[in-house]
C-alpha cells in the first residue's frame, strides 16, 4: 500500500455496479476502523454494516443519494447521545479487562474521563462523540481505498429516519455519517474527474 | 505499508525525545493530510505547522499537554468560523481552474453548495468545517504511523489563546484539534501499554 496513491484513487462514487464485495476485504475495513484514534480510547459511536436490501432500499427511499439503496454496503456511523457515569464505569472495566489490571489501577484516569464527560452537557458530549466519529471516518476511508473497494461518505441523509429504522434511539445512539462500499460503475462520469485539492502552501502555513 | 499494522503501531505520545524528523516525512504527512475527503471537496479548514520553538513554548505555556511544546512538530488544524458566498464562489473558481473548464459548467455544483452553506448558521458552517478537520486528522494520524512517526492528537488546550497566538481570527479561522509529531522518548511509559479497542462484535452490528 501507498497512502498517498491510495488517497488520490479514491474519489466520492456517485454510481456502483451490483458488483459484490469479498467478505475480506469488508472485516479489513472494520477492522481498521475499529482501531481508529478516539479521545482517550473511548469510542464514543458504534457502528451498523447494512446489507440488506430491503432496509438499504427503506434507509434510501426519496434521497438524493442513490447510492444508499444501490450500493452493496452500507456503514452507519452512529454517536451515542449521552454519557455519564455509567459510560465511564463501563469503559474503564473493560480498559481494565483487556489489560489485566485492577480497576483501582485506573483511578486517575477515571477520574480525568469524568472530569470531562461529566462536566459537559449531553448536547457538547454528543459533538464530542460526533468528531471521534469523523476520526474513524476517515480511517474507513483510507481502509477501502488500500482495498481498492470504492465509497461514498455521505452526511445528506435523513438522520431521524436512519435511528428510527435501525432502531439506534434505544441504544443511546443517533446516526452522524454514512458511507456506502461496493465498486464503481463503469458509466460513473465522476471518476474521470481531476480531483481537486488546496494548493498545498495555501492550505499549510509554516510557523 | 500495512494500514492494520500502522494503526497497532501507533498511540498518544506523552513524552517525546529531542530527535528531528525528516523533512520528507513531514511532507508526506502533509501531502496525505490535504488529500483527506472532506464534504463536496471544499476543505474548509487549514494547517498550521508550528515548528518555532519560542512559539510552541508560549502555546504550550501552563497546559497539561507537554506534547506541545516539547515534541519537534505541532500542527494545528483550524476550522473556518464563517462561510459565505465569497467561500462557494472562491472554491468554484479553484475547481474551474483546475479542471481547466468554465465556471458556468459548474453552475448546478455551484447552485448546490450554497443550498447546503449559505442556508446553515456561522454556527452550523463551523460545526460542518471542525468535522471535515477531523477526517483530516484521521488521516495525519495514518500517515503518520505509514512513515513510523510518532503523533499525539490534543482537544484539551486553551484554543483562544491558540487563535490569538496563531493571528488565526484575522484568516477567519478557529483552532479546533492539534497534534505533535515526533519520536517517543524511550522513557515514556505509555509505549509498553496493550492498545484496548472495542470488542469488533460490540463495535459493529450487522444488519
Amino acid at each position: 500500500m501507498d497512502l498517498i496513491e491510495d488517497l488520490k484513487w479514491r474519489y466520492a462514487v456517485k454510481k456502483y455496479s451490483d458488483k459484490t464485495v469479498d467478505q475480506a476485504k469488508i472485516d479489513r475495513i472494520l477492522e481498521a476502523t475499529n482501531l481508529s484514534a478516539s479521545s482517550a480510547g473511548m469510542q464514543p459511536y458504534r457502528l451498523f454494516l447494512v446489507q440488506d436490501q430491503e432496509m438499504k432500499n427503506k434507509l434510501g427511499e426519496g434521497s438524493f443519494n442513490g447510492q444508499i439503496a444501490e450500493a452493496p454496503y452500507l456503514l452507519v456511523f452512529a454517536a451515542y447521545t449521552s454519557m455519564g457515569q455509567q459510560f465511564v464505569d463501563n469503559y474503564i472495566a473493560h480498559v481494565a479487562a483487556e489489560r489485566e489490571i485492577p480497576v483501582s489501577a485506573l483511578a486517575d484516569f477515571k477520574a480525568s474521563l469524568e472530569g470531562y464527560i461529566l462536566n459537559r452537557s449531553d448536547s457538547e458530549n454528543f459533538s464530542w462523540a460526533t468528531k471521534q466519529a469523523y476520526i474513524a471516518l476517515g480511517t474507513a476511508l483510507i481502509a477501502a481505498a488500500e482495498q481498492r473497494v470504492d465509497a461514498t461518505p455521505m452526511e445528506g441523509f435523513d438522520s431521524e429516519k436512519f435511528d428510527e429504522l435501525l432502531g439506534l434511539r434505544k441504544k443511546g445512539l443517533k446516526s452522524v455519517v454514512i458511507l456506502s462500499f461496493g465498486y464503481r460503475h463503469e458509466s460513473d462520469a465522476f471518476a474521470g474527474l481531476k480531483k481537486v485539492r488546496a494548493h498545498q502552501e495555501e492550505m499549510v502555513t509554516l510557523v
